[in-house]
């Protein structure tokens, strides 16, 4: 087929009336598919039970160095799961805390931390009149709704294949004090699956902030998801880069087992220098005794070590790649060469990332729920759910079994051909001279 | 033996001499005991280790509302583990909002969230001068950890065997706009054991605090912690009563399983109004995705439901109770008739409550140290560490074996012989007239 752009009014006209019947075809079908959020399906959660069997009423549960994990205390987490994560992560154990079940909530208490209190000694947010944050766009939604319930100004620098656009960033925080940190998913990022280059990374650890309490918050969510054996994307290690380039307290980098074992009930994790553990200690004294390291010790029993979580993780990757490689064949199938939008090919992680005709992403996703396949919503992927293009859509390809995701992909390229040529017909009428027009 | 105040110098010189022989002794015994934290023992530990088996990896994970508790969602908790949880702390499961592992961690968020965002529409409170709380004295050291660390000025009250003193309690929040909570252990109080009375509760549910933002912080931590089958203190439910009152949002309610299972990785929860728990939703949806589910599932198949929960905590009882009683037994034979301490007898609760003579706790409990007796540091419980009256001393019995609680016990009573007499010896000859002073 042409590019829809190439079409007359009256290809457009007919190709939209044979899309509508199509359309009507699926809503027939009452479907109820999900494609919004990138949650394991139901057979990667299987891989992970065999973590119910790691402890038992007959296990010692004590660590290595003898410590009873069934009572309080050990703030920052056993040294057994620091190895784990610190390998997981590609750290030193010692520069390694492990919190609770979830990493986005360490990110909240982190930011929440430097709102009321401030970050080594310096000016509590909350006193301040501005503070401003660097998005990368697309971005992950709930990285901007933390910082967006903070009150922070939210700007979007545009990411690349290679990263975020790094003449922007380094420009934007040696100028502007009030810049106090960066969202940042760096390897198989959110949306896109895109990681950040070599390029990137250094210069990330030599930023210049004007702010003393700026940060990069580091969310390598997805370390270890490769997708392909053979094809995987490296990434400079930060805090080591931070530390060569005379840095070391530039970068909070948090990590999580959520996506590994269970979401919800794995451990989360967070690497920093010596200064910036310290700093974040004396206030984690206060609000825990300490987290739950019955769990953390399940985990580490259950993989032994990292080879271990390597394996496992070769498992996700067998049941989540044809998912991935079917929404991408779809994609080829039905729209390559339409001129109508492209999307992204991932190495790992969780998502493909849509991009549409501008000002067609939230008609595309209204249209889809209303044949009952839930996309994450339009514009999700920008601070404040507000996409200047309208053409940012995530799609999330593991959660349905196969067949329903095959039929969701189609019914999604039927909205995206659908919706594009309206808004093609439509400009096309509008472009006819005033005079031509038949006035009422 | 004659009370202490009535011996002659003579006397307490003999008995100083006497007791420092015996410390010496004890030293020698090269000690390392702990009476200084609430934990609970390795006996008490292996109740729970069912716990482990309750869910292995051929249980189906799944809630009776078929939610797989092994994915993401489900905000606020699975309902079965509201019920459970509800029944534990006499609530409408609807009134319930199930947490992570540490209710401290709840109560610190409540806090944080107070401080940067408001209570329903409140002043942020990091945007006031001045932010006040009440704190009943002696009472729980985390409690007044988390509201110095926000800065909040602390105010003592003082407790008695029913409650705080209600008339300070009334007349303070009624006058003062900046008083915005109290800190309540409620039954079985940290550290004295004390239950309010119904007359306290009553009057706590009907207080009129100038400030709309005023809470109860109701830590009914030790609700089903009774140490007799036959003798158990009641206490009449906040919630409920609140409502009646028609003061329905006064108060918030904390309580959690870490002294039923395992300490660290038990389940928190909170109890308040609709009105109390939708205003906290909309802050915890920027700060998680939820807590660990499968630990909630992993408690409610223990259980099965509150019977199995109470059998269980009559077990934890047969554990506790005779340490609780061979502590009150060596205070009884070593320091009767003395007047040189009081103590509480405790019906349920993690603590025995020790007062000495004013201006002795300090140096009892680095006597006891240097013996190698870990107590908890004096003035712990009182605001910022400072009690006025460095008297009170709180006492943990739970965590050590029998024969070392013992001895710990009688070592305890010999410091507190020791420190008193000395002082009393000191006094007696500071009150000898100057004139008869040996001027060197």
């Amino acid at each position: 087929m042409k590019p829809y752009a190439e079409l007359t009014e009256q290809e457009l006209e007919q190709e939209i009336s044979s899309l509508r019947r199509e359309y009507r075809r699926y809503q027939n079908m009452e479907l109820q598919l999900d494609m919004s959020r990138g949650k394991p399906c139901r057979e990667q959660l299987d891989l992970s039970m065999g973590m119910m069997d790691a402890l038992n009423s007959q296990a010692d549960l004590s660590c290595e160095d003898g410590t009873d994990v069934r009572s309080y205390g050990v703030l920052t987490g056993i040294q057994e799961a620091k190895v784990l994560l610190g390998d997981m992560m590609e750290n030193n154990p010692d520069n390694i805390f492990i919190f609770g079940n979830s990493s986005l909530n360490v990110m909240f208490d982190v930011v929440s931390r430097a709102y009321s209190h401030g970050i080594m000694g310096n000016t509590p947010w909350c006193k301040l009149d501005k503070v401003k944050w660097l998005c990368p766009v697309p971005g992950y939604d709930r990285h901007f709704s933390i910082t967006e319930y903070f009150g922070i100004e939210m700007i979007p620098v545009p990411m690349s294949p290679t990263g975020p656009d790094m003449d922007m960033v380094e420009k934007l925080v040696a100028e502007d004090e009030a810049i106090k940190g960066i969202w940042c998913v760096p390897k198989y990022s959110n949306p896109q699956g895109y990681s950040y280059s070599d390029e990137t990374v250094r210069r990330f650890a030599r930023l210049k902030p004007a702010a003393k309490d700026f940060r990069i918050y580091w969310d390598n969510a997805y370390g270890i998801h490769h997708l392909y054996d053979d094809k995987q994307d490296y990434l400079i290690e930060i805090l080591a880069e931070c530390k060569r380039a005379g840095n070391p307290d530039l970068v909070y980098k948090f990590s999580s087992t959520s996506k590994i074992t269970f979401p919800g009930s794995g451990i989360a994790a967070m690497a920093a220098s010596q200064n910036n553990l310290e700093d974040i200690r004396t206030t984690l004294k206060y609000q825990t005794i300490g987290y739950d390291k019955v769990n953390q010790l399940r985990h580490v029993r259950f993989f032994g070590d990292i080879h271990g979580m390597v394996e496992h993780m070769r498992k996700h990757a067998e049941i989540i790649r044809p998912k991935f490689e079917a929404v991408e064949q779809t994609f080829d199938e039905n729209l390559s060469g339409l001129g109508i939008g492209s999307w992204t090919c991932p190495r790992g992680g969780y998502f493909i990332s849509f991009d549409s005709l501008p000002g067609c992403a939230a008609a595309i996703v209204d249209k889809a729920k209303k044949a009952g396949v839930k996309l994450t919503p339009a514009g999700a992927t920008w601070p404040y759910h507000h996409d200047p293009n309208d053409s940012n859509i995530r799609i999330a390809p593991t959660y349905p079994p196969m067949e329903d995701l095959k039929t969701a992909a189609n019914l999604f390229t039927l909205c995206v051909r659908m919706v594009s040529a309206e808004k093609l017909l439509k400009e096309k009428k509008e472009a006819v001279p005033v005079s031509e027009k038949n006035e009422i």
